[in-house]
């Protein structure tokens, strides 16, 4: 496993080190920077939840307590300099608030932005952020791999499955996002963009011609007979 | 492409299609449930919100007004001959009840369900429920991945560190659920089980010998400096 000095990592790493900024350290900017910090990178961490900055410390991560949206505290951080910020903040309104600081007195920054719906993702849109993440989209697509596996997809299948379906959505989402405020158009391109998605995969796995050994409801009742 | 009649469905799509609820069809359960008929899958999905039944009725979604806490109604729903049922209700202490009643009434059902967040999930564990899924884990490493991409590393190397990191974290999320009530122990062993994750998806870097063009400073300002 090798010694700590060997580890993979820039040479100039602390150039590297103040290279990213995560605004919001609580159930997602948490799971970015630990897995940043597990791949070598240590990014600047700000929050101003005082009782989690308080239980992270002691978890020994490093965390700054203060108001990421405050513009000191983000020439402070280092975002004149830094390449990259996680935009994770408790609220939409705080994230927006964020986002539009930085893009006026930040512009090198690439945001990545955390959403929480659909509806949120079409204001961050609006605002022209490249890299918008619905928060719950991912995991809810995990479950339904997970579902589809234990209907007797395989699990490759049901994964490429996932996959596509996302590219369908994120693309769907764009295209909503600039007929939303026309409430007819929307609906019927939404209608429109759902029948279309499922008609697609529904082609690919005709295609692929592949039928799952355990897709049949006798073998679903013996699998879930024996648990 | 090929016509409706040849998509791959099992013979008894019947049976079959009765053999999933979904209860809650907001931003998690939406997405599982479109998964699903992506595939061929029809679940029985319920949902209390009127306005949301009412939209998604007209985007085309079949989709039951009712709360799927209520007995009579899980019964209507075919919950004592279905296979599995998602829980994605509005609230924690909703999925809670939902959990309990299945548990209680109907057995053999298989139970997906979503967790706001760790603290949430431990409350899961503890009912014996084997799979939970915290909302925002996975599209958090998703923005991880793509974070550590923006920064040089190989889609693939970033996207392996990912599956990693959740395979750690979900076996930690299992011990710590069991210890959590002696907060000394608690906060031992998970400022533990985070360097332990850091230190093995480092020595794993090493062990591959991989380094990454892009991973230099001098890389990265090019590329930031072209936007």
């Amino acid at each position: 496993v090798g010694t700590k000095e060997s580890v993979a990592r820039p040479a100039d790493a602390m150039d590297e080190e103040r290279s990213v900024i995560i605004a919001g350290f609580g159930r997602f900017g948490n799971i970015v920077g630990r897995l940043l910090r597990a791949n070598g990178v240590r990014p600047t961490v700000l929050d101003n939840d005082s009782d989690r900055v308080d239980v992270l410390r002691k978890l020994g991560l490093e965390v700054f307590y203060g108001d990421a949206t405050r513009l000191d505290l983000l020439h402070a951080a280092g975002a004149g300099e830094a390449h990259l910020m996680v935009v994770a903040l408790e609220s939409s309104e705080q994230n927006l608030e964020l986002v539009e600081t930085a893009r006026k007195h930040f512009p090198q920054l690439k945001l990545l932005v955390r959403a929480d719906d659909r509806f949120d993702a079409y204001r961050l849109l609006d605002e022209d952020i490249e890299h918008v993440y619905r928060e719950t989209l991912d995991t809810a697509l995990t479950a339904g791999v997970d579902a589809l596996c234990h209907l007797g997809f395989r699990r490759f299948q049901a994964t490429r499955s996932a996959n596509k379906f996302r590219c369908h959505d994120e693309a769907a989402l764009r295209e909503l996002a600039e007929m939303r405020h026309d409430r007819k158009q929307y609906m019927n391109h939404a209608r429109e963009r759902i029948r279309f998605l499922e008609e697609t995969l529904q082609a690919e796995h005709e295609d692929t011609g592949e039928r799952d050994a355990g897709w049949d409801v006798e073998s679903l009742r013996k699998e879930y007979g024996d648990e």
